[in-house]
């Protein structure tokens, strides 16, 4: 079973310059459950001042309409972050870390030591309130002020994270560099370490190679892919960094895969194009622009 | 050695509505040579009515300036077509034929069966002016009118092309439909008839999957693909067909791979990003808007 974990309210719209209103994301999320998306990354409770997109977090995620059948989600940056999210329904939270200094120092203003006992405390604390946690790790295939990014780095990351106890880490592609024959070497690498259900790919499409990649990373036995509705996305702290994998654009994949993932192709195009005309443009998603041109 | 045969001037140009001057076509073929494309097609010698954006096909292959490592190629649609072409230095011509019933019909008001003739009837007069020929078959993957297209179909056109003596038959994806497995199965089939120096493969990125089914066909051990600068392209007879893969990206991803094509990348964006100030307009290449935002 393929999981796809939907994280364009998250990644997509945090890098829009457009502040979307409250009732229009909650309007999207139910969109999203509607056209078969059970994983759900709904918002981020960062501070509203790094990242204004996302300043109604506490809001959207209180008056979410729960479904049964979807996890919503959520980012967790610290114990004030945690705070916030605890008081709400979200069920899993996420912590994210870089796997190159200068891209966490310019995205956390921590080296990346530094940054561990905050994770730390976020993962015990969420724990001990019954939340599973996710692991971001950045930058694992290319960091925009450091180039290439060592493996054995990226293996360390995920060692400490694993040890602090999330229950999965999700490899980001940040300024989405990666080809191929990179992804199949870290994966391989990461999964002497780890078993395929403790790793999901999050990969940006800046070069076209996001779809390749997922292909590749499905064939490596990884099971869980990170994508964005219509191809919303992009890292502030990165620059260059355009759109994250098209939901859509996997989903086609996946369908004439065979890959069964209970979402509606469909559904989803006219939920992205619905969202199109909320931003006033058009997204990057190729099979999106195939229905509507 | 993988051999990238660059098809943007004919697939490309023919379907852009702006008219480029000749000597600007003129101009592009030499910056594509100098950024180490080997293998171009220029143009086609098809009547200037259906496609008058190449109506200046004598004129333009008449004129250039012939390198000795390149190798010049063009679409040669009968025997008029042929007598045009002949009277150029064009090294390498190509005849077309749809996998399905309709599209060839569309394209070139024949049946399938009525269109072998004609080909049959270019291919030995090529031949006997010592002219390689290449076949093309469109459709491979899906047909805009009648969906799937039967692989049983496939074999027998290739098999027809091969028998009547072209060296090579590029598959195409006119629609921009096909998925990797679907890939796996048509070349694995095909392979079973044909060598894999006989079988080039020629995607259209209309569902973003270009790429993907390119690194598909270099594992099944295919060695020769087309693309299009900037990713030009479509087909005026196939609605909805957008977008050629795009040259930048399949050399980015082989790069990556470390696959040696002798093709500079930055000097491919310098071109496509100088044809999209004569075109007026922006490419879909995803590589080349990392280079030009």
């Amino acid at each position: 079973m393929i999981q796809v974990v939907e994280v364009g309210l998250r990644d997509g719209l945090q890098n829009e310059k457009l502040m979307i209103p409250t009732h229009v994301k909650q309007r999207l999320v139910q969109r999203l459950i509607n056209a078969g998306i059970k994983e759900i990354e709904v918002t981020s409770f960062v501070h509203p001042t790094w990242v204004p997109q996302l300043a109604d977090a506490d809001l959207l995620a209180s008056q979410l309409h729960i479904d049964p059948g979807v996890t919503y989600r959520a980012l967790v940056p610290n114990r004030k972050g945690l705070e916030r999210a605890l008081r709400t329904p979200i069920h899993e939270y996420a912590v994210f870390i870089s796997a190159s200094e200068t891209h966490n120092q310019k995205n956390i203003n921590k080296s990346i030591e530094e940054t561990f006992p905050v994770l730390q405390e976020v993962v015990a604390e969420a724990k001990q309130h019954q939340k599973r946690v996710r692991g971001y790790v950045s930058t694992v295939f290319g960091c925009p002020y450091e180039g290439k990014v060592d493996l054995k780095q990226v293996v360390m990351i995920c060692e400490r994270l694993m040890d602090m106890g999330v229950y999965e880490i999700s490899l980001g592609d940040t300024i989405g560099v990666a080809t191929p024959n990179q992804v199949k070497e870290a994966l391989t690498e990461l999964l002497r370490q780890f078993s395929s259900e403790q790793l999901a790919v999050h990969f940006h499409d800046t070069r076209g190679t996001g779809l390749v990649n997922a292909y590749v990373s499905l064939e490596c036995g990884i099971t869980t892919l990170d994508s964005s509705l219509g191809g919303l996305g992009g890292c502030p702290y990165a620059p260059g960094a355009t759109g994250n994998l098209a939901t859509e654009d996997l989903i086609y994949m996946l369908d004439g895969m065979g890959i069964k993932t209970g979402i509606n192709l469909e559904e989803l195009c006219q939920t992205s194009h619905w969202l199109e005309e909320q931003l006033g443009k058009k997204l990057s998603s190729k099979v999106l622009r195939s229905y509507f041109q």
